[in-house]
Formats: structure tokens, sequence, C-alpha cells
């Protein structure tokens, strides 16, 4: 029989901890720390108590909660003196059953890995969606954070032993996270479409109006109406729409979504996320019956990633009557334009324009989104309140000195154009740093041409500039652009740099932000707010309306445009939670 | 009638500046400042005091003396207001026949120069050989020089307007540098040779053992005898070898030389330098029916650039009893074995041990080379003394952190590869600095795959270090190889450096490098000593017998393995003549 929150919060010191014996391996004190933060209104609120009780442990105790998993994902999983726990985790995990090249496989890693870091290999092997992951999974796994930084492996470990706290926790609790589990199955099912070339070595890559684009936009729309929306149309840009009506006929909408297309060999969860959490929410209403003061409008977005054809922010920014007419005559890498594409899919062109929203309609935009990034999760917290969106400024730069003999130019006689962009790109680590929320990255560097001995006369280089405001910004790249020609006029270097973009900064609705607050702080989950690093549809929508967005964790390291992104189905279950607490409190206020 | 030197050094201070007089355009202050210097042992000497003076004057005075020369390169290259000194000299260059085009190119380039630099072009338009430069040439040094940084360019004004100096010098005195003039055409005509892909160019590509290799080594062969060598031939790895024999049949020989083949559109003196001025100098002994107690063997050898096949330093190695055999086996691009070239120019692979030269029938070798470098260039000097030739050690790494999203993931918790690379690069620099005649350079630097949106996550670059001594190039890489661990540690990045070479330190022989100062100081030229920052065959020949070198300044910064490469047949005849004197002073020692 499951245990209940209110037991654990009614229970003496030594009944608690030993209800949580066992959710993390030969570490009663954590569960012991953790209860003087009783009572627990959420389990969400358990389990940070119990994180911020390991983080206030220390090193040692950290590394010894470590050192004390070596059943767990190391020697035990080949071998046959598993824990009872263990061996069900295992076991769910198909470890028992390797063949003998994946026993030694495993044995061959353990070794390799005890010995870079001194502790045993740590894996929540039930995955995100707690049902286990292939044993192909486990030892990729395995191998890619043998490659791992010591100090980031060892966060590593404690964010799975976490993640397996998580899970012994939700079985003691009996506490499935049902919904999470089913919007984890949905990015399943919607990942099986790819494009051919990608499809074949099961990549994901759907990008505007191909045919696996296509088949997304189809099954969404169907999920939609399984979901119980009245009216579900793919629009003339291709988005899916879908509406369910408020209480009222005239009453106004909550417009909500995010986008289907992919970049290339992306993750599953970019963008998707946003338009099936809240069909989840949506669909608990319609199970329950429930109508609201206004109406909700999931749109997923047809394109945002820009792959196809150089038009980000198709779908969003057709809602604000942004749409570019002269986009309809870009070829494909296979010649076909857009117009082509489109008129293939049956889209009608004409029908752009009205694809403008009235602002009156709508009481505003939010999205829910993965982070991608490495905040939430490094932190052990689940949920992140946007601030803003950054604003983003881009160069494209070179700069121009001597080449000359690297045996025969003495030190003082150089104009090394490398030397002068290294010291570019230190000073903008350096200012960025200073400002919350800002970030500069030079991610291009190369001497084109360069030899081992020449020292090099040119340097080509990017800038990428981004902070929650614009002023912010545009002070950050003022000063990186007053020392790259600062540096260059000392060094005797020339330089060119051209803006290759520059975005506005998007800051979240004060209000809107403030529902998503207290959805977050209304399931226990600790509060934390971060800019938006990444360009999202709700910049577009900013335009037309408030915004405000939530982020969900993703794991290993909140990589992005990759198929490691992932986030766990309780994850997502709290990103259902948390939206269906805006769409009560909005009801509340509208009442 | 010709000034004499004699004539200048007894003329009363005012006499003696108007024998000057127009040497330095309106600047006769120059002449008179200079001549505190007298008596003045040769040409070289005045000019060198008269180079001196414009540099004690400062600034002001060099862009007062820039700005007195409209005529000369500016428009009175396309004027009818010649003066009659610029008049001969424009002629000369052939730049009074300017047609249309020409014209307006020139009248543009000189608007262009004189709003970036507010000063006119100069340019010696009598060319490094004296006998002017042609129109397209003179316009595209035009072009070229307007893209120099503005400092430099005035350097470079003035470094014309001294080889401007030289040249009036030299009418006025009738001192024809006819040897130097002798071996700049010997070069010319050498580099009429070229591997095919490049002679169809105009660019100038000698490889090992192609035709054209073949007939370089002709070419010199037929050179030598007309010099009045006794012995020629072409040995078993296709160095020529000239012998000209001394006043006893068993007297020991001066082995000096450099290489005749060429990097990839190469220069045209680099290496062929080291043959040719010795050549003149046996030239001049024959002519006079002189020879010495010892005899003197000039080797031009066949392969130091390791082009066509990876074995550097292949003609002097053999001297020292060096090949490796399994370079036989090598393949060039075209699938043909060095063992085939060989054979295919009737080279007798089995003969290449007897190249070994026996230590005790030599005296020691001796080394001429073009700078390759910008220092002799940028002080004025035409030789220096080469104190070593440094050792080096070249690296190839890499720094590994982790991609992640250049928008998302913040400032402290970035594994940036390229930014430990650009604190490496920073680092090199100053602590090469520190040492006398070190350099360190990182000549390849690369983000591969960078996105101008994504952290970067690899970088891959090099390092090449060197100095005069091997202990001093050891402790450089140390610090380097040091700081790189601890940049990575405290960035949590890690690294992989692998030697791609090491070679040592090869420093001059104390008596050898006497002998060229002494040459250098009767020559009234200013002694300057420098390391070789470059390999040279002497590297070699280092292993087997004592050895020194003499640099010749370089035009264009001492630009080398580039068509630019440079020097002055003035330059070429001070070489000659220091040679000469080092023949005399080693004939009086040994007789």
């Amino acid at each position: 029989m499951a245990l209940t929150l209110d037991q654990l919060n009614a229970a003496s010191v030594p009944e608690a901890v030993a209800m949580l014996d066992g959710v993390y391996e030969h570490s009663p004190w954590i569960a012991e720390a953790a209860l003087s933060e009783r009572p627990f209104r959420s389990l969400a609120h358990l389990k940070h108590a119990m994180v911020q009780a390991l983080q206030a442990a220390g090193a040692d105790a950290q590394l010894a909660l470590i050192r004390a998993h070596p059943e767990l994902a190391g020697k035990a999983m080949v071998s046959q003196s598993l824990t009872a726990e263990s061996t069900n985790e295992q076991s769910k995990a198909g470890l028992t059953d390797c063949n003998p090249e994946e026993f030694a496989r495993i044995q061959q890693l353990n070794a390799d890995y005890n010995t870079r870091f001194g502790f045993p290999f740590i894996l929540a092997v039930r995955g995100p969606r707690g049902t286990g992951l292939p044993r192909s999974e486990i030892i990729d796994t395995f191998a890619r954070r043998l490659a791992n930084p010591v100090d980031f492996e060892r966060g590593e470990a404690l964010r799975n032993i976490h993640r397996i706290a998580e899970i012994r926790l939700a079985d003691k609790f009996g506490a499935e996270p049902t919904l999470g589990h089913d919007v984890w199955d949905w990015h399943e099912r919607l990942a099986q479409h790819s494009d051919p070339g990608y499809a074949e070595q099961g990549q994901l890559t759907v990008t505007y109006l191909t045919d696996a684009h296509r088949a997304c936009a189809q099954r969404i729309s169907r999920g939609m109406r399984e979901c119980g929306f009245d009216e579900v149309e793919i629009d003339a840009v291709g988005n899916v729409v879908g509406r369910y009506h408020g209480s009222a006929p005239d009453a106004k909408y909550l417009l909500t979504g995010s986008h289907y297309d992919t970049v290339r060999n992306g993750g599953k969860y970019d963008g998707r996320l946003g338009i099936f959490v809240p069909m989840a929410a949506v669909r608990e209403l319609h199970r329950q019956g429930k109508r609201l003061p206004f109406g909700i409008e999931v749109v997923g977005f047809a394109e945002e990633e820009g792959q196809r054809y150089k038009a980000t922010f198709l779908g969003s920014g057709a809602l604000i009557g942004h749409f570019d007419q002269t986009w309809l005559e870009q070829q494909d890498q296979d010649g076909v334009t857009m117009r082509q594409a489109m008129q293939n899919a049956g889209l009608c062109v004409d029908d752009i324009p009205k694809l403008r929203r009235e602002r009156e309609r709508y009481l505003g935009f939010v999205e829910v989104h993965i982070e991608q990034g490495p905040v939430l999760t490094e932190l052990d917290i689940p949920l992140g309140i946007v601030t803003s969106i950054n604003g983003c400024a881009r160069y494209v730069c070179e700069m121009i000195g001597m080449a000359s003999h690297a045996g025969t130019t003495p030190m003082d006689r150089r104009r090394d154009a490398a030397l002068g962009v290294a010291e570019l790109a230190l000073y903008m680590e350096q200012r960025a740093s200073q400002d919350p929320g800002s970030v500069a990255t030079m991610g291009m560097v190369h001497v084109p041409g360069g030899s081992i001995n020449v020292v090099p006369g040119r340097c080509a280089f990017s800038l990428d500039m981004r902070a929650p405001t614009d002023a912010q910004r545009d002070a950050l790249v003022a000063d990186v652009l007053a020392m790259l020609q600062s540096i260059a006029q000392r060094r005797g270097l020339q330089y060119t740099a051209e803006l290759a973009m520059q975005a506005s900064a998007a800051p979240s609705d004060p209000a809107w932000q403030q529902r998503w607050e207290a959805a977050v702080q209304a399931l226990g989950v600790p509060l934390y707010r971060l800019p938006s690093g990444a360009g999202h549809d709700a910049m577009k929508l900013h335009e037309l309306m408030p915004q405000a967005m939530l982020f969900v964790r993703g794991l290993n390291s909140g990589i992005s445009h990759n198929p490691l992104e992932s986030t766990t189905s309780d994850d997502m279950q709290l990103a259902v939670d948390a939206f269906s607490h805006l769409l009560k409190q909005l009801a509340a206020e509208n009442a």
C-alpha cells in the first residue's frame, strides 16, 4: 500500500526516515536532513528538499554517496549479487540479459571509468520514461560519459542519483506521472516521422512541408481531436490550430503553442513540448466536461527553425502578419521553391494574410519549451520561469594582419591576426560575465589556410551577443566593438565586422510571468527565473500581445539540436500541472 | 666625372653637402648630419650614416622628407612637370609611357593613397636591379601597399627613399654593383624553369627531380664551369657540386652552398643566393688566376624544402650520411616513387652512401642565405651575422570542451575550447617575448564545424616554438605546455598535444662567425647579429663540421616562400664582397 505525503508529514523523524529508506542508497541522513523542511506540499517539494540536503552536505558526502552505489550500475549490473531494489531496476533495463559481448564491454567500461574517475558509473537505468533504457543506449551513454571532465561527471552522477530517487519515490508513493507519460509517448510517436536521408539512420529531421512534416501535422491534428478540441485545422502556412471553446461564444482566447519542425538530426522535444503540454491540459478539461470563461487556442507552428528555407519563425510570424512574399521564390537544396512546396501541400498562399490575429480577441500568449540549456538541470530544478527572451546581435568578422614566417619574424615585429582575435575572445568572456543574463560567444574561429610555421595574417571569427534587454545588449555590443577597434589599433591590425543579425529582446509580460510563477509555486517546485538565450515563437507573438514562457529542464546538460536532447516524463507531468494551474488561475481572474 | 669617397672625405662640410645634393629629396640636412661620421670607409658606410641621421631626426622630420617627394612617385609620375632627376628615374621605369587606363588607375591610386595615409606614395621605381620596374609591377605594388597599416607604410616609404638614395649615390660615385647585377641576372635566368601547373601562371615552383629541377641542375653546372670551377658534377641525389682547387693537391676544402629547389609558388632567392654568391666569388679568383691554400667546394643542394616528397634536407643530409632508405618508396601526388624519380633522372641510388664527406678534408661550412624575415630590412642594414639556427619544436594540438548553445549556456557554465586556446596563444606571445631570440607561434587555429551560435566544443591549433639554444627552447616548451595544462584544468577542458617535429639548435661556430663579422666590418657595413628562425642546410652540415651563416636583407618585410621575395643587386654585391673577404682572410690564416 502506497505512502501518502500526509503520513510522511505527520510521522516522527525516525518513522519518516524509515518511510524514505532506500530512496538514497545507504544514506538515510539525506532523508533526515530533508525532513526539517516539513510539511511537504508536494512530492516535488520533498524531492527538492532532499536535493538541497545533499547539496549542503558538501563534496565529501556527495562522493561517499556516489561510492555507495557499486551494485546499481557497476559490477552488479552483470553479477548475480544484486540487491532487491537494484534487481528490479536492472531487470527493467534488461541488463540481466546481457550477451557475452555486452558483458565484456560493460566490464571494460567499468574498469576504465573507475580508473578515470575513482567512483562507479551511475545511471538511472529506468530512463526518463521510467520504463527502462535499451542495453545499447546504456552502453553508449557509459562510453560517452567516460569522456566527460571529472567534475562534470561527478555532477552527472549526482543528477542520476536524484533521478533514481525520484523513480523510487514515485514507486513508494504510487505517484505515476500518467499525464507526463502520455506526453512522453506522444513525442515518441511523432518522432517516428523523419525526412528521407535521416529517417534511415534513425535521425530526427522534420523540415518545412516535407512528407514527414505533413504527416506530423496530420498526427497533431488527430491528437487534438482526440483530446477534445472543438475545432482543428491546418492553416495556410501549415500551422496546426486547435481551439477549445470558452464557456461563452464571444469569449477571448488564450493563445499558446510552439513549433513541430526540427533542425537536422535534432531532438524530439524542442518545440513539440509546447504543443503537447497544452493538449494534455485541454484533454483534462474535456474529460472533466469543463469550460473556462475563455477559449484555448493551441497552435503547432509549422516552421521555426529555418532549415529547408531561410524563413525562420515562418509559422508564428504569419499570426502577426509577417510573411515575406520573397520567401516564396526561395529554393530548397533540390531546387523546389517554397511556393511549389506549399502548392504541393495543398496550402493556399493567398490566404496567408488572413492568418493575422486580432489582438483584442486574445488574452495573451504563453509557451512551454524545453530549456535547451544547462541551468535547470545543473540546479536540479525541473521548471524555470522565463524573464525575457534575450535580444541578440551577431557579427561576422575578419581580423587582418600580415602573414609572415613563424621562425624569422621576431615577436615584436608581428601583426598576428589570431592574437588580436584571442584578446577579443577573452575580453568578450569577461565583459559578458559582468551583466546578469548576458552571454557572448565567438563560435567560429579560423585562420584560413593557416600553417604551423606561418604567423596568421588573417583570422575569421564570429560574435554572438545576447542580453535580456536591448539596452543591455547594446552596451555589451558597443563595448566589444570598441575593444575590437582598440586591439586592432594597438596591434597594427585591420578588421571587418559585419552585422549578420539583430533581434530585439522580448521581456516577459509581468502579469503573465507572475501567473507562471504562481503555478510553479503551487506545485511546490522551487521558483527559478532565467532569461531565454534562444529565440522562440513567443518572440514573434510578443509583437502583438503580452507573452511569457515556461521552461522545462533538459537532461544531458540541456543539450539541444541533438538526438541526446531529453527530459523526463516526471518533468513533463509538472509542466502539464503548471499549465493546468495557469488555466485555473486565469479562469478565476476572468470569472 | 664620378665622385670618389676620398674627395668626399676631404671636402669641407658645405662642399661635401653639395656633393651629396639631391640624394635625399630637398633635404641637404641629412647629408650634413651624416658627415659627422667621416671618414667613410665605403659607400655602405656613407649610406648607413645617412640612414642613421634620418632615424635620429625623429618622426616629424621623416614625415616631412616623405612629403618632400610629391613628384617622384605621385602626380609627377604621369605629369609633364618632372624634375630632371625624376624624369630620368621615371623614364627608366617606363612611367612616362602610361596608356590612358594606366594613367587613370595611377591617379585613382594616388588619390586613395593620399586619403588613407596623408603622404604621397614613394616607390624606388628603378627597382632592385636598378633597371626599372615594369609599369604593371609598379601599379600592383601601389595597390598592395594601399592595404598596409599606416605606421608600417610610413616605414616602407622611408625604406624606398633610402633605396632611391642608394641608386642616386651609385650614379654619383659611378659605383655599379656589377657582380651583384650578375648574381641578380643568374637568379632571373634560373627562375625561368618552373614545374608544370605553375610555370603557366608565371609562378616559380621547382621540386625534387622534376624536369624544371633537372634543368636548373644543368644550368647551375654550366654556370659553375663558366665561372672556372675545376670539377663540376651532379651527384647521386642531384646535388650540383663544383670544386675550385686549392694551390696544393692535398689542400683542404671550404664547403659552402645552399639549395636550388623551391616551395610551391616560392621566391627566386631562397637557397639559390647561397649558390650564386660563392660562384661569383670563385669567378673573381679564376679571373685573377688566383689559387688559395684551400679548395672551395660549392654545392647546390637538390632538396631542402620537402615539397614533392617528405624528405626535407635530403641534399645536405646526404653529405653527412643521412639518407633514409624508406624515403625511396614515398610517392608524390601522381604516385611516382622517389626511387622511380631518381632512376628517371639517371641518379644511382647505390652511390648515395658515398656522398658522405670526410670531416678532416674540410675546413668548415659557410652558407649565404636571404634572411626570410623582417629584421634587417626594418633596421636598414644589408647584411646580418647569424648567431645560431634556432632549435624548434612543433606540436599539433586539440582542445576539447563541450559544445553548447551560445544563447542558453550561461558564461559561468561553459567549457569553451576556443577560449582556452585563446589564453594559451596570448601566454605564448608574452612568454616567447621574454627570451632574446625566441619565437612562438600558433599558426593554425580552427574550431571545426564551428557555428555562430554554438559555444566551441573543440578547437584545433598548432604550436611552433624556436630558440637559439636547445636549453632555451626546452624551457619555453615546458612553460607553454605547463600553461596549457593549467588552463585546461582551470577551464575544465581536455587536450591533446602531439609533438610533430623537433630540431636541435645549431649555434654558429665562434671562429667562423667571427670571420663573417670581420668581412662585414671590412665593408663598412654595420655589424648586426641575429638568430636564424628558419632551418637551413647549415643545420645538417653542423652535425659534421663547424658552420656559420651570413644573411642578406630581403625587401617587402623580408617576405619569403612568396613571389614577392626580393633583394637588391647592391645587397648581393655586398654579399659577394663579404664572401670574397672571408676567402681572403681564410687564405691569410692558412698561408
